[in-house]
């Protein structure tokens, strides 16, 4: 098979065995993968892929058909559409899939949405329903609100009944926000609309102490994304006079039976709006698999609304 | 009535009109009053006092015998032993306490060690079991441990089934910690003794950053005090890593219905373990309400074990 390979920092596609399927597992053709802030990491050496997986070939969610199963898989038959969080290895034509991670692909999403959807709508998910308890009502704020994560927890947000407040730094990209329901403010003023109950990090850097003191009395932040600066200066005695809680959180660390648990989430609570078009998966622009480094390049160069995805053979394009 | 006073940042003793008890609210002549470090950042204006409580009369904690009732007030009679968190106004002759906030003394403690229960295991129990959900088998650090909150935290801790380690500074110090149950270390060498389930940060400044690489997977840190420096550096990649959570908490901010549900808690499940002997309230110094200003200078100079309690007239003395 050809997949997308990373070596000493650079991005290449390379042609690899065809993997094999153990117990409780699917091989899947892959028909498109959505890259993440974590294949940049893993590509900067930051953020190596664990056990069991493939250690060279990036990509954490896929979407495509099931090929074949392994020993004891059950739940899911060869010809099904699935998506699927997995550790790594999804940005080839074929990948393994745990099948109690995985998700049927819901017939209103195309392939490139569905290979983009498991990564930021469970990461969004998690990171406000389970983490933060963000309740109807409350006021959200998402930080770099135009990117993968934030276009889904926006949605999720409203969906959930939170005022949403979106910071997005490109004007350009401020109407197709204010779309999705969000009031839309410049990064430098996140901080003035405050108070919030939860505040999604996606940005970290300078911002986060600036909107410290924009938090509610009882608030939560999640920290979810980093590309801002990873260090930051926290007021303790601010944190404490609002009581407020700093989380952070990432998807690939957990176990195989915590993602199975958070996939019964999503499949439950998102998938329901999904169907009925209460939430769309942004797909900012599609490179085919050849095409990785280009879509690396461009997922780098950032200023981008929602996902960057790569999609592989006819599966895609004939969806 | 004499009360401790503070005006311009200095402490003083002087007369004060005797207060009268509102509806739902006690008349207390005060036995002692524990000293904290609220009271030092009231003293430099950084903490001032709650509306509905005097502004120039500190102390947040108390114990004496009940002379007069507010309206409506039935749980409390003319004669009971109680202690109790206040908002302020505690270092006084007579105090006011709202009663769904007062608990009974318990006779295993005389009157300078009621009178330094309430702050310090309340906050080190609601930390430790509510917000940290400490559990049996866990790991647990208490920085600054030889102080008041610390040598409570060390005992929950103990108590719950955790191993607890405590660092100290003042090598004096170490020794009684030890017989508290907890191993001992220079706070210097607090993060090579994890990793840590649960963090109590009393301390704040550069040890906080310096400790966070030792939290354990899930691991949580919460935030009581920060007289070693507020504003720290947080590494946010470290805390997504370990899947961390940093909690800030003050129980002054609280409103009245969430410190009597505080209160229950502390109730039910640590005056048990006063009254059989396995918690102890451990008092440093006890000074006369009349020499505050010694009181405040002793608890400021630090290096202290356990509590720094004053105690007002023939009450205390006579217990």
């Amino acid at each position: 098979m050809r997949a997308v390979t990373i070596a000493g920092g650079r991005i290449s596609v390379e042609d690899r065995p065809d993997p094999v399927p153990g117990p409780g597992q699917l091989l899947v053709r892959v028909a498109a993968a959505g890259l993440n802030g974590a294949d940049m990491m893993q590509l900067r050496g930051l953020y190596p892929a664990p056990p069991g997986v493939p250690a060279d070939i990036p990509g954490m969610e896929l979407a495509g058909e099931v090929v074949a199963l392994g020993e004891g898989s059950s739940r899911h038959h060869p010809g099904d559409r699935v998506m699927s969080l997995v550790g790594g290895g999804a940005q080839a034509e074929l990948a393994i899939v745990d099948e109690s991670v995985a998700m049927p692909a819901p017939a209103a999403l195309d392939w490139p949405a569905a290979g983009g959807f498991p990564e930021v709508f469970t990461t969004a998910h998690d990171a406000l329903a389970s983490q933060c308890q963000l309740q109807s009502g409350e006021r959200l704020l998402v930080t770099g609100a135009a990117g993968g994560v934030g276009t889904a927890a926006v949605q999720i947000g409203i969906a959930i009944g939170a005022r949403v407040v979106a910071s997005v730094r490109k004007p350009d990209l401020r109407p197709a926000m204010a779309e999705l329901g969000a009031e839309v403010v410049d990064p430098s003023e996140a901080g003035a609309h405050g108070p919030y109950d939860v505040v999604l990090e996606l940005v970290g850097g300078p911002g986060f102490e600036a909107n410290l003191p924009a938090l509610a009395p009882g608030g939560r932040i999640a920290v979810i994304g980093v590309g801002g600066g990873a260090r930051v200066a926290l007021d303790l005695l601010t944190l404490m006079g609002r009581r407020g809680r700093v989380m952070g959180s990432t998807l690939r660390s957990r176990s195989l039976e915590e993602k199975a648990l958070t996939a019964r989430r999503v499949e439950a609570e998102l998938l329901p709006l999904v169907e009925a078009g209460k939430l769309r998966v942004i797909v900012g622009e599609v490179f085919t698999l050849e095409s990785a480094p280009d879509a690396y390049a461009r997922f780098q160069a950032g200023g981008k609304m929602g996902k960057i995805v790569l999609i592989s053979c006819a599966l895609a394009t004939g969806s």
